[in-house]
């Protein structure tokens, strides 16, 4: 075992069980290169101030090189005695360079420098995160495009309620990603503080500089208190936050994709890639790649939950209890991105099946609001036109037959305002078309809402 | 029992106890003023766009007023009967103006319409929160002004790490709120959309103009895809999230309240609004309230988690599991306004117990940090120097008094490069001046945390 | 406002943000009855042990009947300043049999007295549970055994997979609400202890009977420790947990009755009682109540969530977070009985469409499998036999056709191995009949399931 | 990349990224003893019922010890592309005995196999953690059985209250640890159902004897209904929530440790091996077990609500989304026997400072009951002694004194019902002592509650 760096005024060693139960290196060395960053960015500031001369910083930062190129290659050898990701590299720093290792730490404290190795972590995987709903959006928008004049039911309540486009389908799915990237934009606003400088919780003594070691590392600025600069989690629960409606939004469309894949939909024929089948019943094509998304939705919420719960009625400052912060995070950070690209891919070659929608539609009466605004157009009050259009619904429900085939004679019976106009009013295309305002499912709207995407695609 | 709008296919009513439980007007009447700021703008939207004339929109809207004067003065019968806020109120304007009541549903759903008005009352809602949280800011930057010079010890792991002072431990808690606040209006943007023209949910086939629509209600912007306006209810889930984190934050503030009130620290005296006592044990004063606030902060995660489950898996668009949204943002809403206005006035009066904190500082070798930063000037190696004051930390609580009451004998034979410079370094109020750069507990950058918060209270 | 029992040492009154925040007046006085049956039990203890006169017992067991009758009929004034269920009902005692009224409180305190109330309250809620429970688990089985010969797809991964009844498919269900009734059954033993005697945490020097007056309240045990006694809430979160499973029971049923209603499927014929229309759309019935339940188990979570939260991390013994107790238990609860109901009465009604049922059968290749093992069985390795099956499926679809409509000569191009027998083999019936050993979809294991359920509802 | 089972039908092969995304073997390959034990069981079935040859069943049984020594030994290659634990065993199997190896999945499912072998692992757990729950009850006996006189403030609210001995206050922990004891057992009842024989859904064709399958894995019974056997994770989740109260009472105790091992407490001395120092404080012994264990409990209650939010809503039977319980599950299975035994461990070796608990016994006021009771003994009513008993407390906190140090002289002015017998009324022990009903601090029941426990614990 590793001798511990404040072991001087204790009598006996952590025993192994506390070891496992404590250390952090097994999930934290995931920071290696964020926290090998955070110390190149310390050591140009010590430098920039005086503390250290500018030979013992180059000499640290090409130590820290050498580790880092150690790490890369695998030939580090990661010690869970040492606890942490900070201590293995801090401990391999002065065996390369020598005690000038330990000057590294001058004005720092693994308070301040953990918050910083998380913010820079969280930072990447929340402009990630951003990258992978931009290619989802991309992919939504390619597909509607293909697909403004498939027609298919529109739901409420799981109810065929009125035909829309399936561009219009896919669309509601990238304003929901569009929205998640606003989101995690916002987030990354309040990752990107740089908490270096705060030490263990008071600040230090020696002449820092905050600010530039927050430019240093890429970031606009650095706290201002540093009792809240080493206890504050909040941008790594608002992240966990972000990735919540991101997995729901996706636990929707893969709700979606299953039911759809279901024969008595038959919408979407899935390709082999996202699908297995039965290694005992033949006929079977399993939508397991949309089950599987849709159950993490609850691994991501449930990592919501925990950091939630951890940090709850926590005193001031660090408490060890903020350790449990990052498993839950870089979890839920796999689980996402591997998600919007899986998702990405998926819905590239999903095959939709116009035929089946259709059929769909007739089926489902999506024309019968046509009818009664048909009728309230002619005069009649809507909630009698309703009625009327409701009793049609029944005619043809009892024969088995849309509305549209319906003979004129019957119709004008249910109503005498009823005229041969209304074929071309009951036709789904004409139902999708007049719905030409902002945001509706007429091609209009549709075309102008590809448009905006695609303009807002190019931003950078 | 009221006639359904739609009961014309139906052959037999819906029963009582079905009524009672998809009924939501008991708790969505709350909803009244938004719901007719709605009916007015559509209203007058109507109007503009020639659907309805100037007059029939003039009669609406006066009835409009007109219900909102009976619900104002409390005279308007609310009917379950009548299920939600909406009809209630539709059917009452009916009453008053006649048919043309019914004209004002004109391309308008229940689904645009719940949205709508649930977006106008979080809206109001995060703008109350943020007031508060500006409101307890100023307390907080008060009290803190206040106490620029009074000392006590600053925790990590609950143990006494090093002294700060007690502005310096407030101004953790306003940075925290202000993150808040910042936080809260981003999510603000989002709230901000109206969804009137989605209809039921693939637009209308009415010439509507949401645009102008959103502008009469106060918000910058319209819905841009009609199925994601019907079914998102994401600004809600952000605002509970938001919501969430502020409960989180006073849940420490709580925990440290609670924890101050115990005789064993004697931090604060508790104001007697704020406080009870036992009906059995004289003695006690029993920080009741931080430990009520403390323990709602189940209640709004609950919320959050509520919500979250809700939106699982819900295929698109309008699903009526989503009646289950307002509820918990109800409750977290009346929680989080309560919260933060009785935390503001608690802490305006509360007392703080210099004397007891000082006498903590001692007790707690604060100042051993500050022996091994002595040592470590004087070239001892960090580490060495921390072993050092870790024996003298031994010695001191082995004759029951603080460090700077050893003899400087007593401490040169711990280390020889003591000189008598050291009770100077000691002093609690030489290590807190000497955290002086950015974000400190130094004098200089609490001043400037303080000057910048006044700063930004002043902001509009 | 009403004088504050312990406010002979505060000189100041809490003011009227912070009664408002802590009363508890408004929800707790549901436990009313409890409060008195505790009462009640009390007093005769104290009698029993001399501490009160016979008489002085029967003059408070009349005074909590007078005070029952007020509340009974509405006459009873509650009174916010006096917080809560207990002073409200002690002070009207006190009115009624004057300073007597006072000794009630004798060896007793507002904690233990509370927890009494709400275990008293969670034995009855847990109760009717069970009851509600058995009431539906009788309603399926009743259905079942109408529909032992109706067959559809069993479906994995929401892919037709083979045939089952569906007798079959609701006993699962059945089986579900069977394990929720125990699970309840075990909750309550540890319900069902009184605390009564733990007075404010200690025990109290009064000589108490403690399992004298948890016999007297019907409990089989009394608390063995005191202050595990009054910061004990564990009964409550296990409800609650108890409650998840069985609104999580009901959401699966639920999301089934949503699909089965959609067109695409028409398994099921919602009763108009259960389905609500649009007041747009003439053709749609919407099945509002399944999905409203399936909302409402976010609802529940939440609850379990929040009191979970609440009791993290709090000291011995009791605080006043623990007041956070009794709100989600009410609303779960209401949530918890109304749902069974409902989904009791909504079954009972619920039309079954065998023959749509049928149609996906012969569609979704139900029968696969069974060719698979008839190969299997004539000596082809069952992975060779699936490949030849995944042939015919592909066949079949590919004429638009089920596998029990191709052609002997089809089939035995397919493998020599196939005879006329196989259409026997594919005939829907046989594949259900031939899954008859323990637990299986065939006539007997069925058969066997309703006897053994029906004789588990003729237990007490 | 290994053949899937199920390829025949399928084009392409499953890429990497999905391969990556579905595959389980990487966590579940820990369930192979159950997989191992299962199958061992399921072939000595198939024998029985004549559908394997004695022989056969013996070759595949000889096969499986074959295939459980290489794991052992660790030269076990296990592959992703095969998956999951099941078909790396059983592709393994076959490589070993030839095609014989095939015959073993006879009548059985990947469904029904998982949810034996996730029920024979959690048995294994939960009879672990109530070992681990009895262990630590053992040491909070002993622990308590040590300081039977040791006094100190028993608070409410945080609050000082009344006196209790330390062995009170360590069994109301031992309550808790041995109601989860009881709660885990009740679970586990619902734990011990063998689902084999359940096969995808449906039941399977073979005469299989699923009881006699339950009673060779060590099972009291078989599933009744197939489509719930391969469907039914309530039990996983049972298990998570007793793992989440076992938490929840961990962090209460945690936050006690933490609390009191601040140096204004002190009433624990933290053993070296269960506490960490600060690389830059050198007065600090951190109680960084403590911590972290009731940080913990975030990671539990998020592994509950993430199994909570998966089930929510799934049709029948078995869908993918099932796949993400075991890593809640076993993760939080870690935890708790982590956790348990550390506990255990600590609070053996755990110093307690009986003279810092007594110090805050007298500034506590602690006494002010007794001086309330003795009075209402004289005849004064409580409301009023409780009064007096306020007074006495002003009067020694103005002197900075305990009220046992007041003079006879001063308390008579108070009420000149006091005499001399007041003081062995106001010294601790007697307030202690008197509270010697059942349950109480007294004593008498803390050595009955001892006897009770250490009865108990001898039970098997």
């Amino acid at each position: 075992m590793a001798v511990k760096p404040w072991g001087g005024r204790f009598g006996q060693g952590t025993d192994a069980l506390v070891e496992a139960y404590t250390e952090s290196v097994s999930y934290d060395r995931r920071l290696w290169r964020q926290d090998i960053a955070g110390s190149r960015a310390h050591a140009r500031m010590l430098a920039k101030q005086g503390i250290l001369t500018g030979e013992e910083a180059d000499t640290i930062v090409g130590g820290l090189d050498a580790v880092a190129a150690e790490i890369e290659a695998g030939t580090f050898m990661w010690q869970v005695g040492l606890e942490d990701v900070h201590m293995n590299i801090e401990a391999r720093l002065t065996e390369l360079i020598g005690p000038l290792g330990g000057k590294l730490h001058t004005g720092r404290s693994r308070n301040d420098q953990v918050a910083l190795d998380f913010r820079l972590y969280a930072d990447e995987a929340l402009g990630d995160w951003g990258d992978c709903l931009k290619g989802l959006v991309e992919v939504l928008v390619d597909r509607a495009g293909e697909h403004t004049e498939t027609l298919l039911p529109g739901c409420t309540h799981l109810q065929p309620a009125q035909p829309v486009s399936l561009a219009q389908h896919l669309l509601a799915y990238a304003a929901m990603f569009k929205r998640d990237f606003e989101r995690v934009a916002d987030a990354r606003k309040r990752v990107r503080v740089s908490p270096l400088g705060a030490a263990a919780l008071a600040g230090t003594t020696y002449p820092l500089d905050p600010l530039y070691t927050a430019e240093a590392v890429g970031f606009e600025t650095a706290f201002t208190n540093s009792m809240d600069a080493v206890s504050d989690r909040d941008f790594a629960a608002e992240g966990l936050f972000c990735a919540s409606l991101i997995m729901m939004h996706l636990s929707r469309l893969c709700e979606e994709i299953v039911m759809w894949a279901n024969p008595r939909f038959g919408f979407v024929a899935l390709p082999d890639a996202f699908a297995t089948g039965s290694s005992i019943m033949p006929q079977k094509k399993n939508p397991d790649v949309a089950e599987l998304m849709r159950g993490k939705t609850g691994r991501v919420y449930g990592s919501l939950v925990s950091l939630l719960t951890t940090l709850k009625g926590l005193p001031l400052a660090y408490n060890r209890d903020m350790q449990e912060d990052k498993e839950p995070f870089f979890d839920a950070d796999d689980t996402v991105r591997a998600s919007l690209r899986i998702m990405a891919e998926m819905l590239k070659v999903i095959g939709f099946r116009a035929e089946r929608m259709r059929e769909a539609l007739s089926a489902g009466f999506l024309n019968a609001t046509e009818l009664a605004d048909f009728l309230a157009a002619r005069g009649l009050p809507f909630r009698e036109a309703h009625h009327v259009a409701g009793r049609a619904v029944a005619l043809a429900e009892s024969r088995g037959i849309g509305i549209e085939a319906l003979s004129l004679a019957e119709l004008q019976e249910l109503s005498p305002l009823v005229d041969a106009d209304i074929f071309h009013t009951l036709a789904y295309e004409t139902a999708v078309a007049r719905r030409s305002a902002r945001g509706g499912t007429g091609p209009t709207p549709v075309a102008a809402q590809l448009a905006e995407l695609r303009q807002w695609l190019t931003l950078p």
